[in-house]
């Protein structure tokens, strides 16, 4: 089979891995499918989760498209192709309780093709980061060591490059802040790169798929009992106004699915159920929500020196 | 004086007036003025209202800002200048009750500068659109004819050339959708423009500023006692989220905001406070807020056949 084939095969299986974990934990919601069809080729299934003990909303999306490239994505992608085809599974999880983090995870095959269908280029792309509201630094630790562990496995070059690349992603540049505090991202992993082949970077980034339940699921169970109020609430609103800021005005991915005419209510289900803008808002000096801003900066989570402060 | 010394008066002026007319309505909350500096020149005052009786949020900004282009600026303006002045006023208003439409209003002055500082081009922009979340057909025949009252002054030719421009740019594109239901929109107003010169502009555009309160008061004291309970302001909040979408991927003069490096929070000022995402809502089949999407289109207001419906 083809990387194509089986990539497309293990974006399914993941899909079904993830939302199981996160139903489990979940207790109650669990995920709702839509199939869909891409007037342009190809099709997704979106699976959305609603009203749960844990999760307020959330997506975990599969979708495989076919076409011809426009002017738009020709300009994107910076390239002169005729045929693409992109696959890739994206989910995004808003949790009810301020304490438990959002998170967002991507992985993606992109393959182009000259006008007699023959394959010219292909390349993987994903990561996964955090964006918690409230900051708890062990929390941040474990799940930069978890990638780390998965990624040193392909060698120990990779989880810098990719860390770094995350930070500077994940960037909201009109309020000079970071989205959240990182994890990885990676994109363009085409044969030669880094001196890998392309089935490395298969190995690689289905590896990071497997990798996602164990970094944000043990966060999740530490922080959705943790108590809070309206205060704490508000606050998340808040800072969800920050995550729909680089959705729409950063986000390559967003963009993506906007120009190539995705189905818009799977690219914007990213977005969380309730938001709030408040005109200046800045919160109390010294306060827990002050703190996080402190954090929303490029950390070396893994080499963080915990000791005094767990002691 | 010059034209860019009185439209500077004329907004600060303006501004007063304007708020004056809200508070007025409102009886409860008033504008709150933050005045700033721009680092690479300039500054404006930001006036903010919150949690009235009838705004939720709003604000009526003037800013007088002017520099260096970047070239993210000259790119977008198309043009290769040195310097530029811009000064403007730019409101956004969102009402609580969500029977009482949200607005926005831009009156706005451009000039470009060669590198002796003397002037090579200006010109006015701006105008003002309605979005209701529950339509009455009178308002927006109210709103859409007090604009033609006024324009009309200027000449016939105006008002269907500026109504049209209007619906073609107040549009979301991916959710193929008007984001209201238009109002007038003008730009690039300069000398020869429509074989007026550019006093003619300047008249015209002060005019529609003072034309402001006469076409949207009249529709808040209409709509401001109806009653509505927790399913309207649902939908109040999930038609704020596609405001948002507008104003963060389509709006020229946010990205605008952005790139000159403005004040964020005075840019921002225009989201709503709070909003809502559900995934993939569709209005009941018959509703209120099903009617409401029939008439995100262009549509001739001022021509609209009422005599029946009043009767």
């Amino acid at each position: 089979m083809s990387l194509r084939q089986n990539f497309t095969h293990y974006i399914h299986y993941l899909q079904n891995t993830i939302c199981q974990g996160l139903e489990d934990i979940d207790g109650k919601a669990t995920f709702k499918e839509d199939a869909w069809q891409r007037p342009g080729g190809g099709g997704g299934k979106t699976r959305v989760i609603r009203g749960g003990n844990v999760f307020e909303k959330g997506g975990v999306n599969v979708s495989t498209v076919h076409g011809k490239l426009n002017e738009a994505l020709k300009k994107q992608l910076n390239v002169d192709h005729d045929e693409f085809f992109a696959c890739g599974l994206s989910l995004v999880i808003h949790p009810v309780n301020p304490m438990v983090p959002t998170t967002h995870a991507n992985f993606r095959f992109f393959e182009l093709y000259d006008a007699h269908g023959k394959p010219q280029d292909s390349w993987f792309g994903g990561g996964m980061d955090l964006t918690p509201y409230y900051l708890w630094k062990e929390d941040a630790i474990h799940f930069h060591q978890t990638i780390k562990n998965t990624s040193d496995e392909y060698g120990k070059d990779l989880f810098p490059i990719f860390k770094e690349a995350c930070d500077i992603y994940f960037y909201n540049a009109h309020r000079k802040e970071a989205r959240g505090i990182g994890g990885n991202f990676f994109d363009y992993l085409r044969e030669g790169k880094h001196g890998r082949t392309t089935q490395d970077w298969y190995d690689f980034t289905t590896a990071m798929g497997e990798t996602f339940l164990e970094a944000y699921l043990p966060i999740v169970k530490r922080r959705m009992h943790e108590p809070y109020g309206e205060k704490e609430k508000i606050w998340q609103e808040i800072r969800r106004g920050r995550y729909v800021e680089f959705n729409l005005i950063h986000d390559k991915g967003t963009l993506f699915g906007l120009r190539s005419d995705g189905r818009i209510e799977s690219i914007l289900m990213s977005l969380p159920a309730t938001v709030r803008w408040e005109y200046n808002h800045e919160p109390e000096a010294g306060s827990r929500e002050e703190e996080l801003l402190k954090y929303l900066v490029p950390i070396d989570w893994v080499g963080y020196e915990m000791a005094e402060e767990i002691r």
